[in-house]
């Protein structure tokens, strides 16, 4: 059991960034990413198609194989956690989503005790993430952010258009909270200019967080493989490999590979073979 | 025959823009909007997956009864107007796509012989639109310009934004083509600044040219219906109904009712009872 790969389950190419994370956390663990870019972007989807989706996503890396799945995604961890954790726990596998792991972080970090979530229209109209903050005693405001992820795909991160949808959409927290939480994963590729237009407020990269919750969980249940050299990467992909791979580089530092297409429903034995070491 | 709507199919949204063409051009005739809102958008996705997820959405519409099949979608032309064409025949239904009205008129008031076509990444990775203005001895090139769409969707059409976005994708245009071809739906509610970024260039709106088209097809088919009063327009969309009139306010100038959700593989009837007049 504990030398089957993470799964890693993302929309599209956001997940890059927790994936990226994970391996700086668990440098040693196998890690299978799995982005449904068919169907991405979840951010502006109903719930029940966001759900939907997830679960055939979970329900195809189960049959690969995975010791635990991180749902690195924003939209699908507001809409379908409750899904994949009972799917989950149903076949022994730990479910981690990006929720939380934010949140327990802005509610340790965040002196004002007031906290914004920048999210996409699903994340930030389903209010999960506010109502996890106020729970705790912090006040919270949602901004959805949506052009954040196409200049993140553009691979405009700098200069004069990130800088000036930022000031448009955050402009008018200056003042406000203290700590804003980075709920979408394509994010913190902006996070120098977000940063720019709200100098002193502390950033919460929800990727970084979930890489540190996921090592204390695996760490918890025992499923932590030794230290046998670096682990391998794969990833899957339901659409479009070449346009994953190049823009995907801008997510991760490097190309996303060894990668391959994959039909959700098509019959599959365990991907994952131990490699010779 | 003639009392049936004609089907209009989008991925999504930006297809109003061509629908509204149509409500101008043929104010009597009953319109049946499709948006494939599950899927959206289809400008990043492969050509097999495009052409999948178009047919499936053309042989609903051919289920519920339309006389005429207009492809209000830039990408879903560029990939799947073959099979769609042979489907249609097969059932009887003329199809029409927006790629060859823009061409014709492009080869009709380019006075530079020099076109360019912006588009989504999809269609201008595939050519067809460069193809189809050098067969007929234009030069062509392509700029794809994805942040368009999301500006539109957004409704940031004003502004220093997305006239720095246009002016980021268009400026080394300046010179060159003498005449631009907005190859997607989306990009007619950027017109003023893409004009204000081109002055002088002669913009082809390929929404009104597909109207005037589909006019023309419709007459010469014998299946115009006489004025029998304001035809209407019903919408459909497989995801997200609040979201698509909320946004599609934007591209329509009014809220895209009265629309409601299908299930694609659904069985459905006849949808459209002709009204009593």
């Amino acid at each position: 059991m504990n030398t089957l790969p993470i799964g890693v389950f993302d929309s599209g190419i956001g997940g890059l960034t927790v994936l990226a994370a994970l391996s700086r956390a668990l440098p040693h663990e196998d890690l299978l990413y799995l982005g449904d870019t068919a169907r991405v972007p979840y951010g502006t989807r109903s719930p029940e198609t966001v759900t939907r989706y997830s679960a055939r996503v979970a329900s195809h890396l189960y049959r690969r194989g995975v010791k635990a799945l991180v749902i690195a995604c924003n939209t699908a961890t507001t809409h379908a956690l409750p899904t994949l954790t009972a799917a989950g726990a149903a076949v022994g596998v730990p479910v981690i989503g990006v929720v939380k792991p934010g949140v327990d972080e802005a509610d340790r970090v965040s002196r004002g005790r007031h906290v914004a979530i920048l999210g996409t229209e699903g994340t930030v109209r389903a209010g999960r993430y506010q109502a996890a903050l106020e729970a705790r005693g912090l006040r919270a405001e949602g901004v959805a952010c949506p052009l954040f992820v196409s200049l993140a795909e553009e691979g405009w991160i700098e200069g004069d258009v990130p800088r000036l949808v930022a000031e448009r959409y955050l402009g008018g927290l200056r003042g406000g909270p203290d700590t804003v939480i980075l709920g979408c994963t394509h994010f913190p590729l902006l996070r120098p200019i977000i940063q720019a237009v709200l100098p002193g407020v502390m950033l919460i990269d929800s990727a970084e967080a979930t890489a540190v919750a996921t090592a204390k969980a695996l760490g918890e249940a025992g499923l932590l493989r030794g230290d046998e050299g670096p682990g391998r990467r794969d990833f899957l992909v339901t659409d479009n490999l070449e346009r994953f791979i190049t823009v995907g580089r801008t997510f991760l530092g490097q190309p996303p590979e060894p990668a391959m297409l994959v039909d959700l429903d098509e019959a599959v034995g365990p991907f994952h073979e131990p490699p010779a070491r």
